[in-house]
């Protein structure tokens, strides 16, 4: 399955500048140095310790977009998938961060990275700089023997240590209290990412396809910059996969990984789902719910918290990677426990879960009960019941008969199904009529035709029909509130029919020349409500209804035959031939 | 270009249930009805406006993902890309939010939508509920005379109706004002897409090749269910595909469009770029920049804010769409602005900007200046400038001398450039003492060469080595501060090396034994601190390099040489040598 190689943006020079700007353009409160590629915080406080991260780019938002108020002071970002050199890092410390409570920077453990960063730090250092480096790795994608003195890869976890350290160090913690608990939090983290294929490098050559996953394979364990993961596989069904993934996390039986530790009862831990670039985030939801579902039944971890999301991305990788953050005691007292530090306010593009953490402490809930319906509408008037039927009746009849010839119009210029689906909803209605159910109020009566019509009518046809039914219900009873009119004549049937005219403009933009039912509808009732007379009506129905032929229709997007010949709109006659029964002629 | 089909989910109706789950596990405040795919706030106050929302599944965070405080009460989704029906979205209305201070529906203008939420809005407005439906249409991408009566599609820029609703109907505002709002900020907007390729809907057979964009091709203004745009062209430049795409949201003189009229001086507007699910975040940022720079360069517009993320997708589609709305009064007085009730606080997933209105409104700094680095760091600690120089000289010749022969070595077992890497580094030292830059102050002739060192060697070794000489300043500065020593004997360069050595640590794992240059570093430092006698720790630095013949790495994750024979590590030959010149041997 070759991987995409179309992008917007071809030169990668140009596109990390951009991206880097759009930080300052999207976040105010930051600032860019261009040929550093580092972007700042503009106005922060020198009192407090200052976190200081970066890396390749082709990590966003990782991470420019966690600088802001209460996560990073600064980030230094290299070129695609290679580290910042030692210059761009120093001069982001020296330069763009200066003299604070101490400085910290917080790495992932590559190897170029953990040396850039580092020689920027021994030089600060030797500058007379308060500073340390914390090192984060938590990939489980390669165990231990394989992994080595190298040790473990960083991945998404990373963000959870800049969150809960630049919480910390907004609220005037010291530099080594920081740098604590930036330990303290990468040894309880694990990771392990999961992708269906490898990702393109804008200006780089097309991929080599013979290194490129199968159709039907998936690579388990596949690191940040394409680095080959711990092995591939037939994609298996996403529970299967999810307890495979939750395993190489926390299983404690096994010899090479078992960072964690076995996990035992009462452990607490923050899951995060994070999308490595190219995943539709429907997708992503569905994958976090059968994570946070398998943990439980499985493990028994409901975790304290749930962030899925774009954190740390490969491009645009198609694959995702899961967190596990096991709590840990910070030993630093109230508010600044590690739940709390990644509740607190921050002012960053990167972080995006606004949930509060009272939210999240809330006891959960049972479900909602429902709320109790309005049983049908109701109201004062009242009407002739044997009237009402065999009026009713004769219309819909009427558009039984003439199935046929509806069918046949609307094969040829429509889609054929408008007169069976006028058949199908005329019929249900008189099977509601024959059990009995119509009652003297127009109003419970017509809007439990309204229900069955659509139960019964699909499509645009059926809903209309139900929305004019339902606005004809409201409008009747305004009517007899309005005029405290009890009694049901021709009048308020015609007034009501007109004011249900009016709210379905809010639905269809038709109008009478638009070759639809409408043709035949609004001259119906214009005339009805004109002069109450029925039959007249019907008559004025039927020459909209004539009217249509050659008309050319106007709405929809879909692709309308141009010559329509002599055949009507099936809608408009449809509407004549159901006002024709009811004025009995 | 074939679109990937591959996902990790294949089957929708297992993809969309466990997507809706995911909001209530990231969002407690949220619950699901299942069945009827509605998502819905636990515990919202009834004495507030209820806004609804929905549409068809993938199009995530849309909608689900804005249900919270602060924006959505409710959302009701479909399967992927169809509406919900008639009967979910009345439920919704009628079991999940119930009676209120009214309900608000904002539905997209798409047939399905538009007639279902109607029909659910007619229905629970018969059954008494004081409800309204507002649409939303704003995609430029086809023209008036092509949608004709049917008006636009709804794309991102609904979400702004979301948030500037919610956070108005949040206030207490009554169902008139918020529906008022919603159709003045809906008038106020336009959207346009571009896409670089179709999106496969999981579950559907893969895509017909033959309606695929070409390799170098973009459709511009394509809709979120990979509805046809207006045009395919070549894939352009980013500056010219954005200055397109920017004439066609806001050309005036086109009167096709024009949707917002002729913008003005003194508009002031608001820009969403939205990433239509598989633009890497990288990609977006950089779309972002153009679009900031290109809106005023070409048209003098600064956007009072920027967002800049993933807020409506079309699955994972490549593309995204720009979205401008223009900011209008809303008459409703101080805090009701359209940029305050943006700003204003939610509880959500899918909205993503936290940053503040101050920090909007603060006026735009100037770049801020650089922090004076501090100087050369300096010290109280004197030596001998000729004795310093004639001995660094001798080690630094012997390393110049033994380059073929640690090129060979390295030739042999690494990638070939551990002698010429050593050599640039000894020739640049030699320049800079001939230069006459030695001072009689150690720490601040042995920082300067660290900095040589730094410009001259690449890669790992002179990384490393800068790293070390940066420790060594440090170390002999805290050295001469805690014993007062001003003079510089072999016993004071011995422990600042160690110590030195220590710090080294925090970079690199390497130990005795792990065939580097650590093997002679070692022992030379270890005897050299023990007994201050520099031709026995030269021969212990040569016994250390001759022990790595036939020792294995242990390091790096690149695949070494098994049998590296009796070949050894050129970096531990390359310490022997100039420790050998400094001792005079």
């Amino acid at each position: 399955m070759p991987v995409s190689s179309k992008h917007f943006i071809n030169d990668p020079t140009q596109l990390v500048s951009f991206a880097l700007k759009s930080v300052k353009y999207a976040n105010p409160s930051t600032s860019i140095d261009e040929p550093n590629k580092i972007v700042y915080r503009k106005d922060a406080s020198p009192d407090n310790v200052a976190l200081v991260s970066g890396g390749g780019a082709g990590h966003e938002p990782s991470f420019a977009g966690f600088v802001g108020d209460g996560i990073l002071r600064a980030a230094v970002s290299g070129t695609i998938f290679a580290s910042p050199s030692v210059k761009q890092i120093y001069n982001c410390i020296s330069q763009r961060v200066g003299e604070n409570s101490g400085v910290l920077l917080i790495v992932m453990n590559y190897t170029g990275d953990v040396l850039h960063f580092g020689l920027a730090t021994e030089k600060a250092r030797a500058q007379g700089l308060d500073i340390e480096m914390v090192v984060v790795g938590e990939d489980v994608g390669v165990g231990r023997e394989k992994s080595g003195k190298v040790g473990r890869r960083g991945m998404a976890g990373t963000v959870f240590v800049h969150k809960i350290c630049g919480a910390l160090a907004a609220t005037g913690a010291s530099l080594k209290e920081c740098a604590g608990i930036a330990r303290l939090v990468s040894k309880n983290l694990v990771t392990l990412g999961s992708s269906l294929s490898h990702v393109h490098i804008p200006g780089t050559a097309e991929m080599d396809e013979c290194v490129e996953l199968d159709e039907d394979e998936l690579e388990l364990g596949m690191g940040i910059h394409n680095e080959r993961g711990c092995r591939r596989m037939k994609i298996p069904k996403i529970d299967c996969l999810v307890s495979t993934m939750l395993k190489q996390l926390l299983a404690g039986d096994d010899k090479d990984r078992a960072y964690l530790g076995p996990v035992t009862m009462g452990q607490e831990f923050v899951l995060m789902v994070n999308n490595l670039g190219g995943v539709s985030p429907l997708e992503l939801g569905g994958v976090t719910a059968h994570v946070v579902e398998s943990l439980e039944e499985e493990y028994q971890i409901k975790p304290k918290r749930v962030y899925s999301g774009t954190y740390m991305t490969s491009l645009n990788g198609h694959g995702f990677s899961i967190t596990l953050l096991r709590l840990a005691d910070t030993g630093l007292g109230c508010g600044k426990d590690m739940l709390s530090l990644l509740d607190a306010a921050h002012e960053t593009l990167g972080w995006s879960s606004c949930v509060c953490s009272s939210t999240w402490s809330r006891p959960p809930s049972a479900p909602a009960p429902l709320i109790e319906c309005d049983p049908t509408p109701t109201s004062s008037l009242r009407m002739d019941i044997p009237v009402f039927i065999t009026t009713l009746k004769n219309g819909l009849k009427k558009i039984i008969e003439a199935e046929p010839e509806l069918t046949r119009f609307d094969c040829l210029v429509g889609d054929g199904d408008c007169g069976t689906g006028l058949k199908r909803g005329a019929e249900a209605v008189i099977g509601f009529m024959k059990a009995g159910a119509v009652t003297e109020d127009p109003v419970s009566t017509v809007s439990r035709i309204a229900g069955v019509v659509e139960e019964s009518m699909d499509g645009t046809s059926g809903a209309l029909t139900s929305i004019y039914l339902n606005a004809l219900v409201q409008a009747l009873r305004n009517g007899s509130e309005a005029t405290k009119v009890t009694g049901v004549d021709a009048s308020v049937w015609a007034k009501a029919g007109m004011a249900a005219l009016s709210d379905l403009g809010r639905y269809t933009p038709a109008q009478p020349g638009d070759r639809t039912m409408m043709d035949a509808l609004y001259p119906f009732l214009a005339e009805f409500e004109k002069t109450g007379d029925v039959v007249r009506a019907a008559k004025e129905a039927r020459a909209g209804a004539d009217k249509t032929k050659g008309m050319k229709p106007k709405l929809g997007r879909t692709v309308y035959i141009e010559q329509v010949g002599d055949i009507p709109d099936p809608g408009a006659v449809g509407i004549a031939v159901l006002v024709e029964g009811l004025a009995g002629i």
